[in-house]
């Protein structure tokens, strides 16, 4: 595996490569999750690459930056045990110089839900994610489903922006007891982790309900909150893929979103339907 | 000469093609100055495109977007006889969408100057010509340094996104007389085309204060100004090649730059030395 620093030092990386490239980009914290895109990437693509880039200006003034956890060791071992080719780990002066051209998110999409508890989140996200895909240059990018609104933006901007890459959109992840993977779950004590599975336990009740034929978003939405009540919920929503709401679910073209904190960490959770 | 109306059709039309791109994106209304960008991609480049897109996203409010000159005719057989393989001609829904990502200037260095003066009116321009470069993604992408704070942020744009894409710099071309070739010029009365020779006219003295060994910017200035004095002047400046003001000319890093009323057509005009 070799680790390139730099944008210059991944081109000359990928200049001894041949073929289709597969590229993940994370915050490092390295989980299950990521795993998984990464051997999806390793099965549909000739070469792997990873980046670990802990991104500041996704991150808003109080947010957890500093804290947010790191695990260089753990994280190198899991891209090469998982296949990777090339793992690009650039500190942040590689990334960003002084005044640069930023992206903006758009103005509705990018500024509900999540983009509302954290305006100029996905400005950042956006940004980051252009950079990495101009530097490495890959045919098929993989995100997973559980940020979903990131997921859509990402689309959106390849979309907006004529990028020739493929995104593609990579299942949640659970433990067995249904709790969506993230980096943040270290932050849970054992019983906020016992908390935390309300939000599954939410979306797994939406379900059953459009199952057995309830469509209503506003019934939906009330029994969700039945189950989430002694959380700190943020929001539930139900929008459709392009993520404007919904009254009434429509099967392959709808998303059931929550967000919740949980002492003092914020968690989010969904499902595709 | 291909036509392309999409980046779908321009993509195919390129299919066609083999070599380096040269790639000149303009608003039509070619006069001169584009002719000779053309002609310098058509020396450098195995295959020319050229965009002509009147981009509603730089056009301020009250600005002159719907009477900015618009000659299809002339356009298409400027390109036609300058050599060029295909012209990418869209219209607004090939090239934008709803609520859409987009790209915001520098803080400082995109609005300064003519940011000042048109205040996200460089967000409109990145925005579109990172989206002009995805489609064409030319080897390189000519723009005229008569636009020279223009020039500098989409070089910058291109550093910052780590852009595969040579930004190639081109002498701004003047009638005899020193006026700078510009498809405003249009607009002017055969008086206020008198008067707009003292914007040149002032660089030129700039010059050969510069050539004379006289460095300090604010005696440049003054002399410039006596020159403009009777037009509406909104700046005259003198800044390094990162457009930040300085107070001694450093040849090989500098651009003296002035815009100006005559009427109320806005001018601008600048030297590099």
């Amino acid at each position: 595996m070799i680790i390139a620093r730099s944008a210059q030092e991944l081109r000359e990386a990928l200049s001894t490569k041949n073929g289709s490239v597969g590229f993940v980009p994370t915050m490092g914290a390295l989980h299950i999750g990521h795993r998984t895109l990464i051997e999806r990437a390793r099965r549909e693509n000739d070469v792997v690459v990873v980046s670990i880039f802990v991104n500041p200006t996704q991150f808003l003034p109080g947010e957890d930056l500093s804290k947010y956890p790191r695990r260089e060791e753990a994280d190198f071992k899991i891209c090469e045990l998982s296949g990777v080719d090339v793992l690009f780990y650039p500190d942040v002066n590689a990334m960003y110089g002084d005044d640069e051209v930023r992206i903006v998110a758009p103005d509705v999409r990018g500024y509900i839900l999540e983009g509302a508890s954290r305006p100029g989140h996905f400005d950042g996200v956006l940004t980051v994610v252009m950079k990495l895909l101009n530097i490495v240059r890959p045919a098929r990018a993989y995100f997973g489903k559980k940020d979903a609104q990131q997921l859509v933006l990402i689309t959106q901007m390849c979309e907006n922006f004529f990028m020739d890459v493929t995104v593609i959109p990579c299942d949640t992840v659970r433990e067995n007891d249904g709790l969506a993977l993230s980096s943040r779950n270290v932050y849970l004590s054992v019983s906020e982790r016992n908390d935390a599975l309300k939000l599954s336990a939410s979306l797994k009740r939406s379900t059953k309900l459009v199952m057995q034929g309830t469509l209503d978003a506003c019934t939906i939405k009330e029994q969700m909150l039945a189950i989430l009540e002694p959380l700190d919920v943020e929001y539930v929503a139900i929008v459709n893929r392009s993520f404007e709401s919904i009254e009434q679910v429509i099967i392959g073209n709808t998303i059931i979103l929550v967000a919740a904190r949980v002492g003092t960490t914020r968690l989010i959770d969904n499902v595709w339907m």
